[in-house]
């Protein structure tokens, strides 16, 4: 993409309202833009990353087995009275009148409509097990929205819904969403903790919240950092294979790891004085294991091996995808702006021209432009008559991995300048060797 | 994908309600479930063209050069106020109060929120021109909902929005949205008209509807028939180039081709009989250009290169992205099911097994689905124990253009079947050059 004709509001005014780092640097960067309290259009910059994420999301939901579909934003009131939960929810939840007076709501999260999907289509274990999942807009009506896109009010979220036919089976499915989830968070360049949690408005025993680690987190976090380092690296998942699943969970979960609500002091005391760690932490998921909770009251059952009808074992699971942008930002930055994980980046690098204008410099850059796109880079072009400075700011603002260096006195000497924004480390080198490492490095993604 | 992992609740029976082939067809193939009064879940084979669609419409929006974004759902109506729309709407606009007693509607469109991000962030010609985009669920309030998605209330839309300094610069954004569109359209193997039409409630002068033809079409149209032999092919086009964009629209729009909205008898006689047609539409698309009309009420000025502060001119330009998973179907049916265009097919071919648990059949089976999976064909294996026949009618129904049908008496000559699902032709061919002859249909997409 070439900058002039890109739509990139960068403000050079810090806004006044924006407390944490991450809504602070998506309003400076043109990524987002309030609507109203707590709803953001997404300008085409955090759109990018936006659907960068979405996507990670559905490629390794898709390996561990799980179908995408896609329920309505609009939920009829009904299916919320036969579980109980249209009264229960509280005004987190906003109801909804339609001309014919009829009660809708704009769907908080869709354990409901999910069940009723279920009981319709499915009769028989023969048809399980089964995992659906949608990536869709939800609502919560949140007393005082605040932190940007991390604590908004329309929000965008992967849930997914399990069914199987025994709590043995549903405990698999559990695993495959922890190990799935991790790496998902790996991809993006996230470390993010799973940590045993209170199970909330959905219920259920078995939960974890995956946690990012930051200041500016909403939740207090108790744990052993023998949990931080450990990794899936490129090691080869079977989500078929029950056992290595199982055991990638207990290796995961074998180390103390818990948030506020579920902390136990004496637990904790075990753990090597010199490991225990607490911070602050960033949701960004939650996985829950809750048994025929919705099944019953729903009907949603099968009919079994022997002939009988039991409730389908259900478990619900969610990354939150537009939050994660805010949770990626608070992991990486620093104090001139954001510095994107090669994973979740918008554009792979930036070409900086030093002199618009000046036939050397402009070929270069246009030939760059040219061979990295080709190479799958796709990069931005800064090619506006501005100032070298101010062009290295907005580079260094919207945080792209990478910058592309390219000024008449270097080709002069048959060579450009790659600079890494994470360390803002710089090295000259050919034209043709930049190419090749900046395809080298974007070949994984 | 196997079938016995996939989630495809095809019905038997044909549903009472549905009056329309694409509606009946998309609930027999287990492609939607209705949760409310137009409101639709859609399951995994129909997200799966709803995707397909909505990444054609992504990609020939940005070969134009719009740059996609996204909008919430829900839009303040203090914005609407501004316009004088929110009280001139009328009831198909759903109005919400929030928790405080805000209110809220559910977008039904979106050009007072994105005259808003523009009067916010533009304020010189040299940013110009612009046109931005996005895909994202609205909400009309239809009094009476009906034929499935065609007429739903909440539906995916693509909208875009340009805005340029001067009327001619805007024609040539109206130019570049209607051959965008009309490549959008080909490549997903329909044929639609663009129509002059009435501009209702979005205003403007300058107006085109795109029309696909079918009998269930809402609207009648009137046209001379040498506006269906019109292809757009495999011209390049460059869509920096006013006047190419110019011929092509007037090579569409100079035939006679009108809704009855705007039909003019006297105009239409001069059409030589044999090509004069009169047929049902159903409307996929339409462009507007408006001129002034939000950004004189809303204060969207540019500074102009004499430093006067001008309104920009201003279009929008809708395509129902839902709707065309309907009429798609409503264009390319049999009494047998669906017969999916190559463009937007959920999967390219379908694999019948027809001795499931045969050692050389499971074999020969497995061999396919793995070299068409490889090949980019992505293919759909009916790896269930059923009968021939049931396989067969299952294939048909859900519509795939290429049925790979595999059994031991081909085997043993070394031989396979294709079947083109349009013409039910069917040729027996060795495995390799089935996979070539796949790999090659499918390698353009």
């Amino acid at each position: 993409m070439r900058l002039t004709r890109y739509f990139l509001p960068v403000l050079k005014e810090t806004p006044a309202d924006a407390q944490i780092a991450s809504h602070r640097l998506m309003l400076r960067a043109g990524m987002i833009q309030q609507s109203s309290a707590g709803i953001y259009s997404w300008l085409p910059m955090g759109y990018k990353v936006l659907r960068r994420i979405e996507q990670i999301v559905h490629e390794e939901q898709q390996r561990a087995g799980h179908l995408p579909m896609l329920m309505p934003t609009l939920q009829p009131a009904e299916l919320w009275r036969e579980s109980g939960r249209y009264d229960a929810y509280g005004p987190e939840m906003l109801r909804i009148r339609d001309r014919h007076k009829r009660d809708l709501l704009y769907g908080p999260t869709n354990e409901e409509m999910i069940t009723d999907i279920f009981r319709t289509h499915v009769s028989s274990y023969r048809q399980l097990p089964l995992t659906l999942y949608h990536i869709q807009w939800k609502f919560r009506d949140e007393v005082r929205p605040r932190f940007g896109v991390m604590r908004g009010r329309e929000f965008l979220m992967k849930d997914g819904y399990n069914f199987d036919l025994t709590p043995e089976d549903a405990i698999h499915a559990y695993n495959r969403h922890m190990v799935s989830y991790l790496r998902t968070y790996e991809r993006m360049g996230l470390k993010a903790i799973p940590m045993r949690a209170a199970s909330g408005p959905i219920g259920g025993d078995d939960t974890h919240e995956f946690l990012v680690l930051a200041e500016t987190g909403e939740s207090e976090v108790f744990y052993d950092s023998a949990v931080e380092d450990l990794t899936l690296g490129d090691r080869a998942i079977d989500y078929d294979d029950r056992a290595q699943l199982a055991a990638i969970r207990e290796e995961w979960t074998a180390p103390y790891a818990r948030t506020d609500e579920t902390h136990d002091e004496a637990l904790f005391a075990q753990v090597p004085e010199e490991r225990r760690r607490s911070a602050r932490g960033i949701e960004v998921g939650q996985i829950f294991y809750f048994g025929t909770k919705y099944s019953e009251p729903m009907g949603a059952l099968v009919t079994n091996e022997a002939g009988e009808r039991v409730p389908v074992h259900m478990g619900s699971h969610g990354i939150g995808v537009s939050r994660l942008v805010g949770a990626l930002i608070e992991a990486h930055h620093d104090e001139r702006g954001i510095v994107w994980p090669e994973g979740v980046t918008p554009f792979g690098a930036g070409i900086v021209n030093l002199r618009q204008g000046d036939a050397a410099a402009d070929a270069a850059c246009e030939d760059l432009y040219a061979r990295l796109s080709a190479a799958g880079v796709d990069p931005l072009y800064d090619d506006r008559s501005e100032r070298a400075g101010a062009k290295f700011a907005t580079m260094d603002l919207i945080g792209l991995p990478w910058r592309v260096t390219v000024g008449p006195r270097g080709l002069a000497n048959g060579v450009v300048e790659l600079t890494e924004r994470r360390t803002g480390r710089s090295e000259e080198m050919t034209p043709d060797a930049l190419v090749a490492r900046l395809a080298q490095i974007y070949a994984a993604r």
